[in-house]
């Protein structure tokens, strides 16, 4: 039969895409059925037997369903990679994690993992810099790297956002980022927030003698005006960009990465937004995609999540953002729905942990990321009782207690900055 | 209380935002609070208060709750436009549809609709050509357009491609569409594929007197090569192309539409992929704000669902986008979460009915779109006993059919194409 592409003895190559997929049958429709018509909608079918179809094409480019599991409602599905534009994450997506969220005989899809194929990990760049780029840029290596975000998100004339960022890194911040929601807006426009702010953070490097970067958020509407942003930021001596990933999309983020390589900015990946695809367990598209996504076209840090803060997001999950952030070779996980990958010459994305955080929190957070994390307070700074200068403080000390294995509270003894965070958070 | 933005007596005016959501909160959690918090998160709070937050300020952007009904779990917000960049989809979203689907004070989130303010719709471009627009390039006013999407969806050569697109024109298509995955692979490179299926278009029309325009998918994996693709077709002298609009991703969309005003395409909109943000009703995006989206940068035409077809769609769902997309003054319906939007100068965008589509759908679809929209055949073409020209000729057949009040049966009598059509799918 034409369309039964159910071949569990099929071995994937190492020039296939393999993807992972939890698929809930819509009621009345068999589990091999739905895979069947699943991976034939991602690659070559349509809902009926086609004339224009040949027996040849159909054989040399047909998807192979490797693995069903109806209990664990699991399907694994290899694609031969000439189906695909190799260099392309909206093609890509187009084809594996497009139409297929709409089936009718489905009730419920997740696209869980994919492993990419050799020529695609050589079709794009990866991170510029990467985790061991940003710790040689900042001359840290032996601690986590400690930001905030300015608060209030918007509404901070550009004068009043690079004081609060120039107070905070006066008070112990390697870096200070704009808000996901803070672009340029009328009270706050791109151009002199970018100056003044990048003034704020030489001033503060200046007196500090420590290294001192400012992510400003070059989201825009269109591509050409993200590039100019991050051209403003170059030409002031700016090392650093932010941008919001997912609501400027998949083709930016490829031409702001292809454009990197003369722009030279270290970029920071803010996943706003990314909720509305991946929270739901039983539909969408895991985090775990898109950070894959993010490493491969080559930001070079992103948020994975902090298991304590403000934000959703289990243990298990995190962890395994960060080992698919960092590692050379990611092992699969067939509990967590992770697939093996060869990230072959591509570099670590360096993880941040942002999100509702505070300094009570470090502690477990270093427990969880060890050195290789930039930890992002945001309230965890700005509302501490002795203003934003000792809230950064006091998160810097926090960083150095727990990493020399000292009790929060011993620590506060003589740290007056922690002692009046913990009175107020512990 | 600094965080209370409960207001119900607040009248939005005309510069303001209005975002009706889904929301339920997390166990424990107060409907009020789940609210207030959301509300906050996506314009000016964190989850602290912070010392960098001035009481005028927050007073002069802080957003209003407007209407609470916690047994429907829907709550409406009102933000000043200060808080926008009033040309930006990024940054809007980044603001009423970013970090809140994370929170963990919420188990679900979903934004159903925003109306927004008079600067918005004079910030954007909108449709150049629009439904009219579309009508009038093609000489057709009397019916509903027929296109088709060469089958299957990739895997034939480009001469291969030229050729069904070409059967499908002589049979009686207006339209022909390349599908959601098709780019540019190694058996089938952009370049001859416009070349040779715009030379299929203009033989066809030579032989039919009928305009036939095909829609080249430049979807690509930067910006620049978007424009490119773009670029070639126009060269070419094409006059449509097709994007896949989740997949590029907005910014792309946005510069896609600046660079129209000279390469000055009907562009298409494919939605794949939208169902893994739209598809849950408790969680993610409603399909009718990327409608908005889509119909504020000013894309031509949109695939907005079918009733009848293979994918997920609900018929009031589409008859509400089916409104959004072409009235000028969309009244509210808070039955469907749609609320009110003029539209002032935008002009409207034409819908296109796809997905497993044949040719007995096409009295119910007449029934719903009547002459105001694009029915598009993929399969219910392609897989005519008859082949691909018969299957063309089938669904105009069945079009006029319809459209002079007589049932297929009677008609089918007369129009062979027509008949095997109903012998096969009747």
């Amino acid at each position: 039969m034409l369309k039964d592409y159910i071949d569990l003895e099929y071995k994937p190559t190492k020039q296939d895409f393999v993807c992972e997929y939890h698929i809930e049958p819509a009621q009345g429709v068999g589990f091999e059925d739905a895979c069947t018509h699943m991976a034939g909608e991602s690659s070559i079918d349509t809902w009926s037997d086609i004339s224009t179809l040949s027996p040849q094409l159909a054989k040399e480019l047909k998807p192979h369903v490797i693995f069903t599991d109806e209990k664990q409602q699991t399907v694994r599905v290899a694609y031969t990679q000439d189906l695909f534009e190799l260099n392309s994450v909206p093609q890509i997506l187009s084809a594996i994690a497009g139409n297929i969220f709409s089936m009718s005989i489905l009730d419920n899809l997740r696209l869980m993992d994919i492993t990419f194929p050799e020529d695609v990990i050589q079709s794009f760049h990866g991170p510029k810099f990467g985790m061991q780029g940003v710790k040689d840029l900042l001359g840290v290596t032996d601690r986590p790297l400690v930001g905030t975000i300015v608060k209030p998100k918007v509404g901070l004339t550009s004068e009043q956002h690079a004081e609060v960022a120039y107070n905070a890194f006066a008070g112990g911040c390697d870096l200070v980022k704009d808000d996901e929601n803070l672009t340029d807006q009328k009270f706050n426009r791109f151009q002199s927030r970018a100056e003044l702010t990048l003034k704020g953070s030489e001033k503060a490097e200046a007196e500090t003698g420590e290294r001192k970067m400012y992510m400003c958020n070059i989201t825009a509407p269109t591509c050409e005006e993200m590039l100019k942003r991050a051209g403003i930021i170059k030409d002031l001596g700016g090392e650093y960009a932010m941008i919001d990933i997912i609501t400027v999309g998949w083709s930016a983020l490829q031409s702001l990465r292809d454009h990197n390589e003369d722009l030279n900015l270290v970029l920071h990946a803010h996943r706003c937004m990314h909720s509305a695809l991946t929270r739901n367990p039983r539909h969408g598209v895991s985090m775990l995609v898109i950070a894959k996504l993010i490493r491969l076209i080559g930001l070079d840090q992103l948020h994975i999540g902090t298991v304590v803060g403000k934000m959703h997001g289990e243990r298990d999950e995190v962890l395994a953002l960060k080992d698919e952030c960092v590692l050379k070779n990611v092992p699969a996980n067939h509990d967590l729905h992770m697939l093996e990958q060869d990230w072959g010459r591509i570099r670590p994305m360096f993880p941040v942990a942002s999100g509702g955080l505070e300094p009570t929190m470090v502690p477990e957070l270093t427990k969880i990321f060890g050195k290789d994390a930039i930890m992002q307070f945001g309230g965890g700074i700005h509302a501490h009782p002795m203003g934003t200068v000792a809230g950064a403080a006091a998160c810097r000390q926090a960083v150095d207690a727990s990493l020399d294995g000292i009790s929060l509270e011993e620590y506060a003894k003589t740290h007056n900055e922690l002692k009046a965070a913990l009175d107020k958070w512990g």
